[in-house]
């Protein structure tokens, strides 16, 4: 957890507190079940609940001190829970293994964890449509492998984005639900001394499935599909942060990240507006992948469990989700305020002297009965001067002077061709695609 | 590639001939559309059907002939089929883009893919399930950390592969919606020279969603989360396998793959029979999650498209579904003909004189009034004297030896403790959810 | 492996024939040193060299049936060589174990990759030179986040890479060390029943260093490094390429792949010059580093082997070497042959106004005795407007225009800071640096 | 950074105020150089020494507090300085940029972070020499694929695991060297504002070599391949780890990790002593290997610099070193205590009937003329009933009574080969390898 790179409702999900209070909560409601199956004197939950209810501060280092001792992290926090709440504490954690408290203490932060990306996945899609539909018809160059290709308009980017991230909160969504199970089954899982209905109850509190099959451990194929889904998220943040670096360019410049007025570029360059946001949001996207492949190998554990996977997410649980929220939540912030700059867009549109415009020529050239290899051959020998121009020269100029290109297409329809109006025809259709009608 | 992890279905998806194949589909279906909206004549759709009729062999050697010339691949197969079907050809491809057809073709094998994929899920699944049944209640010894911990049955962990494997094949149907998109949008994705219902009826023909906005190509986070899928898959598989391969060592024997009479397993050691099958599978696993990261990284394509994405595609398409498909077939027949062998499994049950039941003397001793610490440090001191014993100790004896223990609980209710049966009261309850009641 | 991407050589290296004949000599040497040793007759030796000396055609098929029987590879290999030479090849492989034969084999193919690929290394090493001393002193602007910083030359830009591909070569060569040993050692690496001069004549015919400690296995932290160097490698590889997709784009266009002149870029667009080779390259470095973490979780084998490597390696043995070999070659062409615009470097230098001088006049003010902090301001204030004439304003004039700033640079003074020869005194020691005096 | 799993020596480098000391001290031996040089007045570096001279306190709360506004931690830095040491402090980080110092700095601190991880190396490689020794032949089974396979001793398969980290070791020495660089190259890599001899003068006082060409920063392929060999080393962690989670399992017991009187296993099964020290190494070896892909896509940064590895290099610097440092420590602790169980080893070895021996019997019938096939059968047919009857029947005696083996072997030849001293005949030669004469 780098705290630079972290947002507090995020981090307080892993703080050790947040933590000890989830085993609590675990292991209080797992004695109600048990005192309402006659398993342990009602007075025990009691117990436990009348001190909860006194708001006690949870003295991590006394638990940590008792850790260091026994080297078994949930009988020290039952120690000290018992030397608080007194000996009516001697009836928790009856036939429970100390995983069914871990793991499914682990599915409560990972779906709050989820449950605040679900919710910066909603603000980014706000603002990106938002920004969309303020762009709807901002003219703007489409480039394929980094080359002018034809026009798009600024806003079908950002609809491609919230296309994108839309996806991503559906798959989220799907994630959170694979690791929302509570587990609370025994030492290898056969509820051998605890009541399959201890398990209902603690889930059905805790708002979470039950998992069908667990074997002390939770089955980590429900956790690698999660950091696998944060890793697509991520490589979707990347293609984002990418295209505004792009953007912001020297040579392109058709938008910038929001430079506020008392910020500096660089110590040496001050006239620099240096794309940092982005690029930042491109190494976070490397470190959030970064986490799938641990989170895979995790999956493999030996017969009923092995404890291989427990470094990992002290790892991954908190650095894959801190991160990404935080990423989220930048990237959010970098699209809200975009300095986005049309008069830019157009005249980079402009600079090919209509070269873009080329594949409707070919058509039209082909619809007039001009042969494929023919049309292509007329538009390619025009296409080259221009390009060797720098620009300079008009395709549609060049077009209106070759007598081979006039003999299959008036002057009339030639000039139609260049029309930037044509290529925003379906603007609309894909816009309702998006964003609903 | 490789011939020897292939299996004919999955691999013929992605011959050059099967993808010439739809392209030809998706163009004369194009076509079709472009004639109904009146762009190009009907004459041209039909002369193209009329060729596909008469079943055409498709001169793979011949394109890549014309490739060679033209560097263009779908450039190269126009021409082609021009050559086959005469003039009419030249309607083709009208206002498409190249990508168009790449891009959906690729959906196209993909969701093949997944068929044969989730067909091969099935197949596993019913062996499971059958395998799963047959020994619902044959005892076996749980093990954490390789340990042994308490009594399971070998049913129990075949259930647990099945709900995982059904949480796979859930996983799997949601990946193969992600990418069966259909792309008939133009150069830059607007539609400008090919009207948004030509796509409409391609996607339709090919059992497709339209791509709700595409740039030239399909978004690569659909595809990147098609890979990091079938990555959670083989980490699936993985597990599985590892449990083999342990249940297979010489000092467990629990279970082997079925050897074949004819079979060597060594040029050395002729009595050796290893578990190359399950250790085949874990060294595939490996290479369809190494595909994940490429994968996710085709993600973040220069503005509307570059096709770096391309290349890594033409490797980890072919390379991962056809590894994972071997895979998922290699792991059906390991489970199918699994050798099991249940006095073994009782034998080591027995070896460790009853210390896997410490776990249940532990808790009645708590009951009976014991403080947790007590009862700790009781059983604990004569499980060490079972365990430096190397078994031929019997905890049941010991305790009942033990003044200390025998003031807490009855010779009958220590003998109670060891009861086999005890622990497979719930199996029906873990069965009912994962096969139903 | 993608025929596409592919190399004659280095494809050869990995074809069963050429395994067999590795095979055969391994065992040849070995049956050499066993009868120096009088473990066996030498006329068991002559006999294969006998046989060997008639050029025999290594008949794949025929093995390959064999081994359909006795799914053992090499026993099935030894069975056709018994088949060809007779009786005396019962000799063959005494004392030794598959692995001798299989772990030595695959140090000979990756000793042979590494030797082409150092070649390629050269080659691309000399490319970059030649072209780096073309451009030694050609303008361009030096970028950060992809802003205007300070002019570089063209030929520093590929002296950088030089440098980089020098040090490629010496991780590679240390690599290609790491893999070269061979292991004859019998079936858990004791010689129990070959003698360990076996190895060292095999080792020495073969131009390998034994291995000090082998357990059947060659221990894969050895290939895990060698395939983690190709990572790197190929990493470096997409850096170079994605500078050069980067100088192609159109509003840069300062180099451009090298266009043949019947290549067709887009069937849509003819005007288009994309950077093909270098995205392509962008995708093919993804999957070389893709195969560095199977290699890596190849290491932690089971005991004194498993067989999990196996598969692992029968993939990327080929496919990392392949693809590198195919890239490399791919990237010295694009350096050999690239187009590089003098005149677009020099315009891109000049669009700023001036701009990119600002860190000299800064320090300029610093030492004149401004503080930096009001030298900052001063220079910031100019530099502003500047940028938002989009380079119509020269920040030259306009310092010398700015009264605070001639209040401490004389005009001379800060002429003199906008001099582009000032940033290239020191070429000359980089070049020395990296290409000798 | 995981404080459980972090070492203080090592944490100690990543804390900002270490940093900040480092950021100074290039920044004084820079002034010494530019002062040296005529650029800089000698009473500006004279005053920072005399500052640092009475060993000041860094304010990283009060640097922290600049940056929040000016946003830029190096000017926030050395405005904290300035303010510390006066007036003179302006003329620091003349000429320099940002990078300057922060690359150089990272150099630093990842040489003394190698420095600890070799220091790491030489006390595992020196335990793992100790107790090689002690069970140098104390008699072990050595296993391939899980299965029996030949004897070998508990001190070989130390010796490899020597031999593998000794390798390891050499690596990091050239990792280290690989990033033990320094640049003082001004903005883009030219020594526009600040010459050559800074650089070489920094340098020479941190131990440092000259980066030969960077472009603002020191080029990534040096840490891509360092990280990449934290990540080998990582991996035969993971061996070794791996090889005590296999010998402490129940079934096998012949060692164990170090049990402390006081530790317990487990909440429920007070009898259990898991491998939670090697299964904790199982999982950050995959920690230490995630690490890897983000280096290595950190390589490719756009033209002469972009910002996007600082991101990953805030967590991978840190997490790498810290969790392979303390992956270390605690292998090395884990080897150094071993319990092992020579009796036991020596049970296992036995189990099997003599089967292992199979091998030696094979080969001894070949040498007595029997035909490869013959000679198989012979041998699996008795094998087959050792096999069959769990290890009750011997092979040695079937032997004996087989009239078509005593046809070929004598009773003396055959017990012969059931000598365990032959398969150790040649240890010495392998620990001479390893260790030396």
């Amino acid at each position: 957890m780098i705290p630079r790179y972290s947002r507090p409702d995020m981090a307080a999900i892993w703080e050790p507190e947040a933590r000890y209070r989830i085993w609590f909560e675990i292991e209080a409601h797992a004695t109600d079940a048990l005192a309402e199956l006659g398993v342990v004197p009602k007075s025990a939950a009691e117990a436990l609940w009348r001190w909860w209810a006194t708001n006690p501060t949870i003295d991590v280092a006394a638990i940590d001190a008792i850790e260091a001792v026994t080297k078994h992290d949930v009988i020290a926090f039952l120690t000290w829970v018992a030397e608080q709440v007194g000996d009516e504490a001697r009836f928790m954690h009856q036939g429970m293994t100390s995983s069914d408290v871990l793991d499914t203490t682990l599915s409560v932060q990972l779906t709050r964890a989820s449950d605040i990306l679900l919710a910066d996945l909603d603000r980014l899609l706000e603002v990106l449509e938002r920004r969309a539909k303020e762009h709807k018809l901002t003219p703007t160059i489409g480039r394929s492998h980094g080359i002018h290709a034809e026009p798009v308009t600024f806003g079908l980017k950002l609809a491609q984005a919230h296309a994108e991230f839309r996806r991503n909160r559906a798959r989220l969504a799907m994630a959170r639900e694979d690791i929302a199970t509570c587990a609370i089954s025994g030492a290898v899982g056969t509820f051998a001394n605890v009541d399959p209905r201890v398990e209902a109850h603690v889930a059905d509190k805790l708002g979470l499935a039950i998992e069908p099959v667990s074997t002390q451990v939770i089955p980590r194929d429900r956790h690698a599909m999660f950091f696998a889904t944060l890793g697509v998220i991520a490589s979707s943040i990347e293609r984002l942060a990418t295209e505004v670096r792009h953007l912001q360019r020297t040579e392109v410049l058709e938008a910038e990240e929001y430079f506020s007025p008392g910020q500096k570029g660089s110590s040496a360059m001050p006239h620099k507006r240096n794309p940092v946001l982005t690029e930042n949001l491109t190494g976070l996207a490397r470190m959030v992948r970064g986490y799938v492949t641990p989170a895979l190998e995790n999956v493999a554990l030996w017969h009923e469990r092995d404890i291989s996977h427990s470094s990992v997410e002290r790892y991954i649980g908190p650095d894959a989700t801190i991160t990404l929220d935080f990423a989220l939540a930048r990237l959010t912030g970098v699209v809200d305020k975009l300095l986005v700059y049309p008069e830019r867009m157009q005249k980079n549109l402009d600079r090919m002297g209509g070269l873009v415009h080329s594949q409707r020529v070919l058509l039209a050239l082909t619809q007039a009965g001009v042969s494929r290899e023919d049309a292509y051959r007329l538009v390619q020998r025009n296409a080259m001067k221009v390009w060797e121009s720098d620009g300079a020269l008009s395709l549609q100029e060049l077009l209106k002077g070759d007598a081979e290109v006039t003999a299959a297409l008036s002057t009339a329809e030639i000039d139609e061709k260049f029309d930037l109006g044509y290529h925003y025809r379906h603007v609309d259709t894909i816009f309702d695609r998006v964003f609903g009608g």
